[in-house]
């Protein structure tokens, strides 16, 4: 892409409402504006983040066996009225009135109408496991929207819902989601801890939260500091087979929300230079609830014996949208954001240090060519901006290379290569730059 | 895929209440499911051809030189009663209230929103030409919503928005996206006619609707019958270029929707056996209005004279949720759908005669990892279906090609490879049925 062309409107005032780096990085590189409280328009390199994101969540579902629908925003009342949570739910529930005054909401949540797609198709032990996920706006009208896309509006989730016999097939379902959760967070460049936590409105008796350590997070959290680098287990794992093991190697360790948090137990559990107390924000949540959505909608399987019993469910979701602003808490300087090469929204920025000049453009065309067709999609900066300007918008855009090409060192056969993460920099001919970013590129 | 690991939920019987072919093969091949009136949920297989849809819909958008956006569903009300529209719109726009009494609708088209996003970045004729896009769901509270996705309350668009300096280019800004309007029908494997079109409530002077033929189209539409193979310009365009004479070859020809249809004209200018008087599904909208939007909402640029004055705007929308009902009522037979490649679900049905047999699941197996290799990314049918079952989902679906893999074949050293589109069957090895496959694929 040439800049000429994008739309990429940075600032350079530090909005004075964002409270939160993340939201005042969001809003000075141009990724995102805000419409009303709490609803974001995605400018064009806001959006490019964004479904970097949404498609490592997707391949990481679809590698534990789930399978993508799509479920329409808005949803009629009476299907919350099966559930008994239309009247529950409160004022979080944006409810609508149409034309010819039906009830209608936009949806929060889909635990109801997922099991009712679910009970019109699937009637058999035979069709089980099932595991239903969709990517979807969702709308909760927070009272006090705040951080930018973190505590928004109209925000972007993956919501999966998982279907069983039993609850011990319910338990292996729930695994799953579990662990591909950490490598859907390892990917992005998050050290994601799953704690034990709350159900909430959702209900259920088990539960984690996938927390990201930030000193901005909105809830305080306690864990054993060995959670923090465990890491992930990997696109290796077998979704066949049993993850218990890998479960029980994180929940073994102490790690719990400050709802479900007991102190007694922390100090008992965890020795004392592990104990650690932070602020977290949460990424993702899982829930297994049993049959409190089944039952009362009669989503009911017939079983090997003959007998039609409700099925055992869990939900799982991962805040897409929400996921921008954790990164970006987790990655920055004070120059701006630094993203992990997974979710950057452009492989390398080339800066053209004088657009005009014949040799210069050339040198940038031929960089942007190499580059492109490596796959690195370059972000190309040919505006006539002063290089002042243009190295700060580089590095507040947060690209992790940036290849920077002028008249003078075209003379002496340099470019000046950038590596966002640690400002090394380098001076080499424009062939050896295009290959060392190439060569640098996670496979 | 394995379909046993999939939700493809086939109907046997046709639904009663759905009246046109395209609504009663969506609902019988389980792509959808109908929600509330006009509001669906997207089945797996429906949702991977919205997908691929959504996707042609993109990379012609971009090839184009529009860049991505996405807009929020909800729209506060305050913008729309900046241009006047809030109170002109009617009941189809849902309206909506919040827990702060404040207003909101559900955008039924965005206009108002991105000339807020245009004019809030873009101040100078440096900026120009840009041209914005997204591929949002939108809501239009349709009084009677009928045919499935054809005429549905919540569908998704691709709605673009072009900024110009003056009308003159403005109308090449409408002339690339009626190009590309054409190439991106053409890859789906449709005939879109353009037409000339009233405005209607977007408003403005110029305005062509792409129209399909179909019995079942919902308007009356008049064209010389030359139009109908002319063809689409294809991928080599040049959009920097003047794309004039190719659109004046289109627009030199008489075609007009009922609205706009002038008898006597069309009989003097086309010749008595090229007047096609048809029905006509209309899967895209495009617009030059000036400074309907700008002028009262005060998008001004500077021109080079130093003066600020009102940018040149159009609008272009692709239905593409609608696309899929008219792909369908274009490519179909008794038997069910018969996709074009390019929007295939899934590239290939292997069809497994006898799921459980050691030799045939091994040949199906073989022959999966060899289509998935290749990226053709095949479903697997090892249900313990009955074959004649087997044969008619595998029909009514519409993959490309079947390869049907049998205990009796696989002795002789043969399996079974049938085009959907022709019915033509043919024994041959496995091995060559694979390669067959493959070959016929558009590169």
């Amino acid at each position: 892409m040439r800049l000429s062309r994008f739309l990429l409107p940075v600032l350079k005032e530090t909005p004075a409402d964002a409270q939160i780096v993340s939201h005042r990085l969001m809003l000075r590189a141009g990724l995102i504006r805000q419409e009303a409280a709490g609803i974001y328009a995605w400018l064009p390199l806001g959006l490019k983040v964004l479904r970097k994101i949404e498609q490592i969540v997707r391949e990481e579902q679809n590698r534990a066996g789930a399978i993508e629908i799509l479920m329409p925003t808005l949803q009629p009342a009476d299907l919350w009225r099966e559930s008994g949570r239309y009247d529950a739910y409160g004022k979080e529930m944006l409810r609508i009135t149409d034309r010819h005054k039906r009830d209608l909401l936009y949806g929060p949540t889909n635990e109801e109408m997922v099991t009712a797609i679910f009970r019109n198709y699937c009637k058999s032990y035979k069709d089980l496991p099932k595991n239903l996920y969709h990517i979807q706006w969702k709308f909760r009208d927070e009272i006090r929207p705040r951080f930018g896309v973190m505590r928004g509006r109209e925000f972007l989730m993956k919501d999966a819902y998982s279907f069983d016999l039993d609850e011990a097939s319910a338990r292996a379902a729930y695994n799953r989601m579990f662990i591909a959760y950490l490598n859907t967070f390892a990917r992005m460049g998050l050290k994601a801890v799953p704690m034990r936590a709350d159900t909430g409105p959702i209900g259920g008796d088990l539960s984690h939260e996938f927390i990201i350590l930030a000193e901005t997070g909105e809830s305080e959290v306690f864990c054993d500091s060995q959670l923090i680098d465990m890491g992930a287990p990997g696109p290796e794992v077998d979704f066949d087979g049993d993850l218990q093991p890998l479960v029980d190697q994180r929940t073994a360790l102490y790690a719990a929300t400050e709802e479900m948090h007991d102190a007694a137990r922390f100090e008992a559990e965890t020795p004392a230079d592990r104990r650690l107390s932070a602020r977290g924000i949460e990424v993702g949540h899982i829930f297994y609830f049993g049959t409190k959505y089944s039952a009362p909608m009669k989503a009911h399987v017939t079983h090997p014996d003959g007998q039609d019993r409700p099925v055992h469910m869990g939900s799982y979701g991962v805040g897409v949208s929400r996921l921008m602003g954790a990164i970006i808490e987790a990655h920055h300087d004070d120059n701006g954001i630094i993203w992990p090469e997974a979710v950057a929204p452009f492989g390398a920025g080339i800066i053209n240090l004088k657009a005009g000049d014949p040799d210069t453009d050339a040198a940038c065309a031929q960089a942007y060519e190499a580059l492109s067709l490596a796959g690195l999609e370059p972000l190309l900066d040919d505006t006539p901006e002063r290089p002042g300007a243009k190295f700060a918008t580089m590095d507040l855009i947060g690209l992790p290379w940036q290849l920077v090409i002028g008249p003078r060192g075209i003379k002496e056969g340099k470019v000046e290569l950038k590596r966002r993460a640690t400002a090394e920099r380098e001076e080499l001919s424009l062939a050896d730059a295009v290959a060392r970013i190439i060569a640098g590129r996670t496979p």
